[in-house]
């Protein structure tokens, strides 16, 4: 196909862009927010923010001169299907996007609860969160030694993690709660989460999974099932998910959802 | 040099990013907030917010996939300096600073003010805004017939007037004031810049403008000086430089450094 020759082709590739995909961080935001009593309806421009932030970062990480992917979420990936200038600018209109939705009345009356998830998302994706993630593992691509346990944790707490914490505390946020039980679920799952990546990447196909696989260990890059075995890692994995259940607790059983979610997880095969 | 290899690499690409420039929008943002009476600092981050902003749509426009441009502001661009990869990341934080800083509570103390100008922010640079007038101008590069004067408008309107009305309307936001002079006033500002800019790309030499110059001629694009003539361009620049130092009529001789700024637009040599 064609560039993107004006703005119903952005649009039309923004829409690709946003399809498919498991929609983990979104139904974080709304199943935190239900669990905080937000009524239904309320959280859905907190949801779509976190996707459309997601799916900016997918786009520009599967650029040709980034992790150069062809294929995502069983797929063409965007700048396969179009061309480079329209994944850099759909990536760009999505982050965009994210920030507008959050910023609407419609997100949640008090300007002052927009602002802090605003500050929030802005922390979780910046220079301080997603895209030094994203440098630090292009970075350790390169990087005469691999990391340790210890900077591949880092690395990920930056790139997965704090979207993922935001996304799963945006409930209590938008209902003026005591964010921490959620953040304390969320980064154990975070965790969880990455170290299931990482496992796939070995045993899935890319048909299963949707994407490329067998991409790290080809690399000779360091992952949690290098450093820990693929044993050590599903144990490993499974620790974090009862970690985070744990951190559950003061919501007793109106988080069930929450804890099949943090098992599916680690039991996904894509 | 070699990629941004970690935090370090891309903070001090972001801020090489950040440097040079004539910093016009950050100027209209505190200048039009000196005008509306808002007190000295208070309107720094609203103004750092547009310059990380513009900054970051001049990292991605230089890209090989994009405008492919080597030279700007007088220096190497940032993917020649260090690499695509690095160039990517720090378009996509510095947007993601620009958002940050407008939702700090220094900012602005009153949350609906700062969510006003994200909103606005968001509007100038998604797409129906900045993406929007990139794509467009994309587009037009390789369309069988040029744009006409109408066309011409409307895309520059995105790409570069929709910031320069956030800008210029950001002083009267922070005071809660009525925009809407400085809108006309920043509307016709734009309209002139963009005819200066066209020129500048005719009449001046790289060293003087500090990025390329003659590629439109070259790409047999059109131009306001292609479809105006260059006397015919010079006229209109005039014509609307009046046009913008008239819509500053309300703030009497308070303006005089807003109208200064109007006819330096059109005499400047970069």
């Amino acid at each position: 196909m064609r560039a993107a020759d004006g703005p119903d082709e952005i649009h039309a590739a923004m829409r690709y862009a946003l399809t498919g995909g498991k929609r983990l961080r979104g139904f974080l935001v709304l199943e935190s927010a239900r669990l905080h009593g937000v009524s239904a309806g309320a959280p859905v421009e907190a949801a779509a923010a976190t996707e459309a932030l997601h799916a900016y970062s997918l786009v520009h990480d599967d650029l040709p001169c980034m992790d150069d992917d062809d294929l995502r979420r069983g797929r063409p990936t965007v700048h396969v299907k179009w061309d480079e200038a329209t994944a850099v600018l759909v990536g760009d209109a999505l982050q965009t996007l994210a920030f507008g939705l959050l910023a609407d009345p419609v997100c949640h009356p008090d300007a002052g609860v927009r602002c802090r998830l605003i500050a929030g998302l802005a922390e979780a994706s910046g220079a301080r969160g997603m895209v030094l993630g994203q440098a630090q593992d292009i970075a350790a691509e390169t990087a005469e030694t691999p990391l340790a346990l210890d900077g591949i944790e880092a690395l990920q707490a930056n790139k997965t993690g704090a979207l993922i914490v935001w996304s799963a505390t945006a409930g209590a946020h938008l209902a003026d709660a005591d964010p921490d039980p959620m953040r304390r679920y969320a980064d154990a799952l975070g965790r969880a989460f990455q170290i299931a990546d990482d496992i796939l990447d070995v045993e899935g196909t890319a048909e299963e999974v949707g994407k490329a696989v067998g991409k790290d260990q080809g690399a000779g890059k360091a992952t949690f099932v290098s450093l820990l075995g693929l044993d050590g890692a599903k144990a490993r994995a499974r620790d974090l998910v009862e970690e985070a259940c744990a951190a559950l607790d003061p919501f007793g059983s109106d988080a069930e959802t929450l804890r099949h979610c943090a098992r599916f997880v680690v039991s996904r095969d894509r």
